[in-house]
């Protein structure tokens, strides 16, 4: 039982850190991005090119995995059949 | 009653996810910490050198906030007084 209200608060605690953190990675992610985009259009050698490419790639992946996690942070709705 | 069970049932969720959460995230991360470390020894230019720093640091504070985040997901210790 005490180990069950230690989860809930968990839970709770995980909502507003959820949130927070993905707020937190987005920044220097968005930061990322504008620095890797203003590099890209400097150095276009294929090489390069292909690099920043990746880079972009991994920030876009990084960004889609934050989305995800924070729909576990959102409380339950719950629907009552009437 | 129903509710406390679904929150239970997504703090079981949020521990997995978060560990694999952290590890989808490190992955993408590494990749970009290497390919930022070979542009920045291939342009030495002080303000390209600049954005490079800045960059590694984005990655450095994204890896900082994924080590925090795995510490929730991790089950708690019940310290029991004799």
């Amino acid at each position: 039982m005490e180990r069950q209200q230690n989860e809930i608060q968990k839970v709770e605690l995980v909502g507003i850190f959820a949130a927070s953190t993905a707020h937190k990675i987005r920044n220097p992610l968005t930061g990322m991005k504008d620095l890797v985009t203003l590099l890209k259009e400097k150095y276009t050698q294929e090489q390069d090119q292909f690099y920043y490419f990746v880079i972009g790639q991994e920030i876009e992946c990084i960004n889609e995995i934050v989305s995800e996690f924070m729909i576990l942070g959102k409380p339950t709705a719950i629907i009552k059949k009437v």
